[in-house]
This record gives structure tokens, C-alpha cells and sequence, in this order.
């Protein structure tokens, strides 16, 4: 296999000198491709299409294939984890996940399976594997996980949530059952991260889409903690392998972020990142942040965006530019490449 | 009618000195009470209990009977105004607002009609005649509006919505039919607000749902600057009366709120209420900010939650005790009765 050709996102993590600013886009892989939706039918469900490896390698290219992105981000779902767990995920059309069974005691949690990710996610590694394979070096393969605490919120939901108030109930009614369902999760999101490192991923981000639903001394007990322990980890077992947190809604506490071992931070779009690089620019490379509604407009007004999102930024080194949310799946794919084109432009 | 008798909400307004912190709820007139869900069912729908005078008032002042309470909100929806522009306003079960009409383009914009809150809002201001009576100075009375941007969105979108992408979309593409909107509903604002005051109310709150949803830029622009429009106006119109900006999710701009001419901001419970007043403390009083689940915790937790946010804020003056968003519908109204009880037993 080829090394990495294309290394300006491994570059900006480390917040070395790059000739142009990065680019990849959280949920490239996806519903806005048509290519993505013939392939999504063809799988017939989205659990197939995540568990078959030579489908999930070939979601993983579809937009490397199509645009000048400078990573690929290997196709799954955060979800994964909990499904291996036991808790029986599926998809319905337009309802989101589903588990068939909730963790909402200590008895539920005693019943969920301990497990080890090499095995219990094989179908993950063997994507990567693919996904490597087929790469042959043009760009790096970020892998992934979902945060324990924002894993632990659809566990305890069942599902999708828009208040979250069987997670927070139990944060607040019942702290020693949930700390004990994030300590299980730490465990299993470091073993499955730490197997994704061994099988060939370039880097690997932990995506704390919930984070930001807490108050901060709440998140800072129940979601960074846990997401520090697996940084602390993960760097003990394997030295260089840079490791980018993802909190949406959570700048109140990016010092304690910046401050967890990880190479970079994910910035939402709510978040100013001039004034985020200011604060904690100095320790990570930071990751983000256009409004992914920004996609919606015409050619001319995105390039405008981007550029105001560069100069805010300002001067490199360590900005990897992205959205700060997955991209909208009703979004032109023209616009994308429109997006890509005004990043890579300028300096 | 007898002056204000429990002033402890409107001295906190002005940062002098309380016997005790003073506490209301946001939504404390609704569903979580089994009084008011009879009154909704006799009122038949949604419309016809904020459209009435007589029920308006019932609701308003049942929680004010129930609880230790230190100021009564008038009950009503923030959209009103657009209802009253001719939108046609109404609730489904479960579904939350809908509007017949919506706002997307200039054409649509111009179809709106230009109100005069007194005659086309004048069930509101009977509501706020008869609840003024009924109060007969117990505590004071706080009237409000939707911001110019929370009302766009509705109005945009056509209801309530997950991503807001027409709303975003117009702002990226077509800002100027944006602005032009914001300003007519600026307008209406204003006129709503002071028509309010004329009638009785002793304090105004503008509620920004959703300028958390912007970037800091965008909701600065489009938000805060027509809000900030408002206050001045309110300001130079009626000098004493203490206006409350409440935009969720944007803590970014806790200074811009500060230097608005606002005499207090709404905290959400993702904001540290410490940090926030260390920060703007010495220009305005601070509202909240704990977190509305909580309430599902056992009364002892409530307590104690009630506490650390009391010390997260340190010691008086300027502090409003409240919830950092409105109080769920499935909670136990002892429970409120615990929160109110812990909230004025230390000061």
C-alpha cells in the first residue's frame, strides 16, 4: 500500500505549514449523492449497507471519487456500538434509529454484552481494511466513534430524542447508574477506536453530537470526563495517532476541551472560530465551522461564506475546514464542489 | 388598584437589594398543571384560550394561586402577531403552530398587513386589563413578544421546525427579503410591547427561541441589532420599564446583550449563570438558569440543584431565579412547589 500522498489533513493537525487549507465534510458519504441513494437501495436497509464492508467502502468513496475532498471518513453509524451491545438497532424510514431494547436501570445495564470491538464489529474493520485498501494512499481515513455520554442518551431514549428527558432524569435522579453506563461505553468506544487505529485508520474523531444539551458542569462530568479518559488511552497506545473531539454546543468549556490530549477540536457553527482559535489555538488544530445551511445558497454567496469563515480563522497553521454540522441531505452536490473549489483557492 | 405589594422581581430588575430571591417559571401557566389542562379543554382550542380575555386571565393567574410565585407572565403565544398579519394561526394536537400563510418571498412579505397592536391585539390587552385587576398588586405582571427572528422563522417555515432551512436559507440567499421582514415585524414589536405597558403590564420580555441557531455574525445582524432597535424605542417611550431579552443559545454574545439597553437577560442552562454575570453582571441583572429537567429529579435533588445554581450566581443583588428554558409539560407540580420553596429559603 502507498503512503498518504494527499497528508494537508494530517499536516493541519499537527498545525504544520500546509500549501492549501484542507477540507472534508462531516456526513460526505450520504443522502445528498444520488449515487449514495442507488447504492442505499441496492443495500436495501441501512444496516446493510453499514455491516456489508464492500458497501460501506464504497459509500466511503463515492464522494473522494467525485470531489477533491483531502480525507475520507470511513461510512458507518455512531450507533454501532450499542447495537453490538444487544440493544437490537434498526432504521425506519424518516423516524430515524430505533433500539429494540433501552438501558434505564441497573438490571438493563447489567444485561448489556461486554464487547470486544475486533470481534463484536468485525464488519467495521473489514471496511477499513477495504476502504485502505482501495484509498491506496490518495487521502487519509478518519474513523469514528459516538461519545459515551452521547451514546448513552439514544440508549436510554430508545431512539431519537428532542428533550432528552429519560437521559437527563437519570442524570440527575440517578447519577450512579448513568456513570456506570459511561464507564462501560469508555471502555467499549476506546476498544473499538483502538481497533479501528490497528487496522489502518489515519485518525479518529469522537462525535459528541449531544454534549451540548447539558449544562457545562454537567458536560464536563458526564461527557468530557469519559472523552478524556479515552483520549489519555488511546495516546498511551498509540503515540501519534491524532485524535479530534466534536462537542456541538459546547464553547463554554473549550479550554477543558483543548486541554484533553486531543490534536483538534471540532467547531460548530454557532461558535465564533476566530475568537475559539484566540482562546485554545495555541494547543489544537481546530476543524469547522460554516453553517451547513450556508449549502442552500447560490455559488457566488458560498464562496463569500467561506472565505469570511477563512478569515476568521485567519493565518495558517491548524485549520481543517468543514461544516459544523453533517452536511443537509437536500443540498445540490454542485455546491459542494463549489465549496471545495473557494477553500482550496486561497491560502 | 393597590401598588405592587411583593416588588422582589423588579427591584432584582434594577440590581437593589431583596429580602429573598425572587422566582417565576417560564410556562408556568400550562399544561403541567391539571387546572389548566381543564381550563384548555373547556376552552376547546389553543386559540380560543389565548383569544379570550376571560380564560387568558384564569390561566394566567393559576399558578400565581397555586405557588409562592414572584411575578405573574401573562399567558398567550408569541405568535399572535404574525396570526394577526394575517398568517392564520393554529395548533394541532401534537404538532405544535401552523400557519395557513407563509412568508418567502416579497410578494408574500407584502400581502402582510401592518398592525396596530391595540385594535388588532385588543384580546390581549383585555387580558392584560382583567389579569392587572385580578392581581390587585399581589406581584407584578410581565407582558412579552416573540423577537423579530424567532417570529420570521415561524413564519418563513410555516410552523415549528427541526433545521430551519428555509429560514437559513433566506438569510444566505436573500437577506435583503430577510431584513425587510425583521424590520416590519420590528415594527410590530415595538407597538405590541408598548401597547402592553400602556394597558399595565410592569415589566416586558422579548423571547429569541431560536437565535441560537444563527452563527454569532448572522445573530448579531439579524437578531440582536432589531432587538436592540426595540429596547431603544420601549426606552424612549416609557423610561422605567424594565425589558428582559431572552435569546437561547447564544452566549457568544452576552456582552453585545448586555450593552442593548436590556435591564436583564434570560440565561439558558448551557450558560454557567457564574460566568455569565462575572462577565456582563455589572451592566444587567441575570434570569435563570436551571436546567428544566431537573424538576423530574426527587425534591431533595431539586434542592440542591436549586442551591448550586444559587451559588453558581454568588450572593445579591440581580439575580432572577427561573428555569433555563420553559418547564415541561410531564412535570410534578409539587416538585415546582420544592423548587420555589428552596429558591427563597436562603437568600
Amino acid at each position: 500500500m502507498k503512503p498518504i500522498q494527499n497528508d494537508r489533513f494530517l499536516k493541519a493537525l499537527r498545525r504544520e505549514p500546509v500549501d492549501r487549507t484542507p477540507i472534508w465534510i462531516m456526513r460526505q458519504a450520504g443522502r445528498y449523492l444520488p449515487e449514495y441513494r442507488a447504492l442505499r437501495e441496492k443495500a436495501g436497509s441501512f444496516m446493510n449497507l453499514c455491516q456489508t464492508p464492500e458497501l460501506a467502502c464504497e459509500a466511503t468513496m463515492q464522494p473522494i471519487r467525485r470531489f477533491e475532498l483531502d480525507a475520507a471518513i470511513l461510512f458507518s453509524d455512531i450507533l454501532t456500538i450499542p447495537d453490538a451491545m444487544g440493544l437490537e438497532l434498526s432504521f425506519t424510514q424518516g423516524e430515524g434509529p430505533k433500539f429494540a431494547k433501552t438501558v434505564r436501570s441497573m438490571h438493563d445495564l447489567k444485561a448489556l454484552k461486554n464487547i470486544d470491538a475486533k470481534q463484536d464489529l468485525s464488519y467495521v474493520m473489514q471496511a477499513v481494511r477495504l476502504i485502505k485498501q482501495e484509498l491506496n494512499g490518495k487521502v487519509p481515513l478518519i474513523g469514528f466513534s459516538g461519545s459515551p455520554w452521547t451514546l448513552a442518551t439514544y440508549m436510554i431514549e430508545g431512539g431519537s430524542s428532542k428533550e432528552f428527558n429519560l437521559a437527563k432524569s437519570m442524570l440527575y435522579q440517578a447519577p450512579e447508574i448513568l456513570q456506570a453506563l459511561l464507564s462501560q461505553l469508555s471502555q467499549a468506544v476506546f476498544d473499538y477506536l483502538s481497533a479501528q487505529i490497528e487496522v489502518g485508520v489515519d485518525a479518529v474523531m469522537i462525535f459528541d453530537t449531544w454534549g451540548g444539551i447539558l449544562s457545562p458542569q454537567a458536560y464536563r462530568s458526564f461527557s468530557l470526563a469519559y472523552m478524556r479518559e479515552i483520549v489519555a488511552k488511546l495516546k498511551a497506545k498509540h503515540e501519534n495517532i491524532p485524535v479530534i473531539l466534536f462537542s456541538k454546543g459546547c464553547a463554554h468549556s473549550l479550554d477543558e476541551m483543548a486541554d484533553s490530549g486531543a490534536s483538534a477540536l471540532g467547531i460548530d457553527w454557532m461558535t465564533s472560530i476566530g475568537a475559539a482559535r484566540q482562546q485554545v489555538g495555541g494547543k489544537v488544530a481546530l476543524q469547522g465551522n460554516m453553517d451547513p445551511a450556508v449549502l442552500y445558497a447560490d455559488p457566488d454567496k458560498i464562496k463569500a461564506e467561506a472565505l469570511r469563515v477563512k478569515q476568521e480563522f485567519g493565518p495558517h497553521p491548524g485549520h481543517i475546514f468543514n461544516l459544523g454540522h453533517g452536511i443537509h441531505p437536500d443540498v445540490n452536490p454542485e455546491h459542494v464542489a463549489c465549496l471545495i473549489e473557494a477553500v482550496h483557492e486561497t491560502l
